[in-house]
């Protein structure tokens, strides 16, 4: 972040452990919330007593102030006790910082009291730090790191399969039934060994594979399609993989190969589309499109979603879901965007599928990120 | 949550998987931020196409509308299209929610559009579900099952550093030198075999350990404090396990090993002290005036906080800190409180040391979770 050139005087109060703004922002990692302050460029840090050492020898803040420092200049001072909303109203003041900019998800708590207190705080746009969408060499490198990572954990499980036997319908390796969970395991004990947390891992089979975001119980079944959605975050770069592949153990169906041949097709449009200028709700309307010219219409169907009802993909980043939006409002692709491209397909009499790679935006194209080769059947 | 008890009208915006009131209040857990709306009694969700089907299957809410028929319902009546507040404006209304109640974290993005429309907000309490901190019987054993899970894996690390050997100050297991890196490895993949997700874990020998919340780096050194906190989420329960213990390697100084006893006892007197009806703030206190007894003063010193300069513990569920707290501040203990016991020294001259149990608040005392046993040196 280059905050000499951001005019603006900022508040944040959040834990940047789950703010990515205040970490892109700080570089500072910390599980409890703390107060970041920029006024005319400058970046103050406000800390407790357990975090301003580390604060000062970690974070890229200009200057990191002790709390209870502040607590006690302020008895010295007033002869009195302050609250937190005194301490951090009198250091404001003492900045001359005022009118504030928040994020959007500034807690409301925070700026009644402040407002109460004759603050101007206005908040900001979506994108809080617009250069956070463009993403250095060093931030997309992290990210094809991890989706390395990914790809080595997921050829576990493709071996896996190979290796496993089919038995009425079911699906055994080593003589034990596989599972949404033991393949789950399989995925996350590998990225862990890899220093990648992985979260929510989808392993997803049958009617499971139906709904993109069930992460997937039970028995692995023979011939059916099972959706597996891996993204993890780097626990040392913070930076997230996102993948995605579709396989049957067996023999796929007629309708589920229409479908696996349809999504493929659906995301080389993608591939072939994005660049920077585009729209990105174009290429997913095109995607769209080429799904209902095939007959694989979206809407409810038998009380429940069916066909194409996500978006085509979303930023990268510091945030497993960041801006820019790949799906249906306007967003015009820059160089330096790196975003996700995962169609989808799912209907009730057929399975899911989804097929999800990470391409970074260039002048005339993309580069996907991605490596790992897309088969729907293991034999 | 017993919502026919809760007489609030109350909105929520956020992703429930970084915010644990919405998680608590609807069971359902989204990556994206989604909308909770409860009146007179009555819990509503407004989910995405995508989640829409998932949240009426999983979620505890009484009704969950789909925001895209919303939207549609809206362009059919008034002929034109609606923004996001304007969809949420137009619920509210319909369901006559009057004045409503959000938490401190709300977004001030959406407070200031709600209040720019009309709506009038108020802010809760910092405990916004204050059920949430008294814990039922299956969350206290979620957070046993994860604390037993962070034993095995300590375990693991003590059995690897009894194999190890000492050569010139360092310490090597099977020919190769043991790190903060490799511990931690060996922890967090134990864990994730166990369907526990640990992120930061520390692993701080050496200076490291001077710090609190350094996660530490390089080479295990012999005859130095060693901290280990171990506060991984169990994925399925999403409640989390917090667990801490210092070791040596070899043999410790005498300055250490006062610091330990000391800390050992100072978590004594916090499990002698602990009960319904105690003011937390007594049990920081005294445990403070322990260290204070016996010489170890906390402070500023070259530069640097040292003694015991954190709280003596937190509340422990689906956040890793929560309420109650066990520090300086007044809070009075309750039977089915869950908090940690977490005690600390750390000055530059000798290293640091900290041991955690988490405790169950009962009416005549507390219940410890936490079994492992505490000794300093590992042969």
């Amino acid at each position: 972040m280059k905050s000499t050139k951001d005019k603006r005087n900022i508040l944040m109060i959040s834990a940047s452990e789950s703010d990515a703004n205040l970490y892109y922002a700080t570089k500072f990692l910390a599980p409890d919330p703390f107060i970041f302050v920029q006024v005319r460029g400058r970046r103050h840090l406000l800390m407790s007593d357990l975090e301003v050492d580390r604060a000062r020898s970690q974070s890229t803040a200009d200057q990191v102030h002790s709390i209870s420092k502040l607590y006690g200049d302020y008895r010295k001072k007033f002869g009195k006790k302050a609250d937190f909303v005194e301490i951090l109203s009198s250091f404001l003041k003492k900045q001359k910082a005022g009118p504030l900019t928040v994020p959007q998800d500034f807690p409301v708590h925070y700026a009644d009291m402040l407002r109460g207190r004759g603050f101007k705080i206005s908040v900001g746009e979506d994108s809080f730090f617009p250069e956070r969408v463009v993403k250095s060499a060093y931030e997309v490198k992290a990210m094809q790191d991890a989706i390395r990572s990914v790809e080595r954990a997921f050829d576990k499980v493709v071996k896996l399969l190979k290796k496993s036997t089919i038995k009425k319908g079911r699906v055994f390796y080593q003589g034990k039934p596989v599972t949404s969970e033991s393949l789950r395991q399989v995925i996350n004990v590998s990225l862990m060994e890899e220093g990648c947390i992985a979260q929510h891992t989808i392993v997803a089979c049958g009617q499971h594979a139906v709904d993109p975001h069930d992460e997937g119980s039970g028995p692995i079944l023979a011939n059916e399609s099972i959706i597996m959605d891996i993204f993890p975050r780097n626990g040392t770069t913070r930076y997230f993989a996102d993948f995605t592949r579709t396989v049957v153990k067996g023999k796929a169906k007629p309708k589920l190969k229409r479908m696996y041949d349809a999504v493929a097709e659906g995301q080389n449009i993608g591939f072939r589309m994005i660049k920077e200028g585009v729209n990105a709700r174009e290429v997913h309307q095109k995607i769209h499109e080429y799904f209902v010219s095939l007959g694989f219409l979206t809407g409810v169907k038998d009380g429940r979603m069916q066909g194409f009802f996500h978006g085509t993909g979303h930023g990268l980043g510091l945030d497993i879901h960041e801006l820019p939006r790949v799906g249906g409002v306007n967003e015009i692709l820059k160089a330096g965007h790196v975003v996700t491209v995962e169609p989808g397909l799912y209907y009730a009499d057929a399975g899911g599928v989804r097929l999800e790679d990470v391409v970074v935006v260039t002048k005339r194209g993309n580069r996907n990120l991605t490596k790992y080769p897309k088969f729907l059947e293991i034999a």
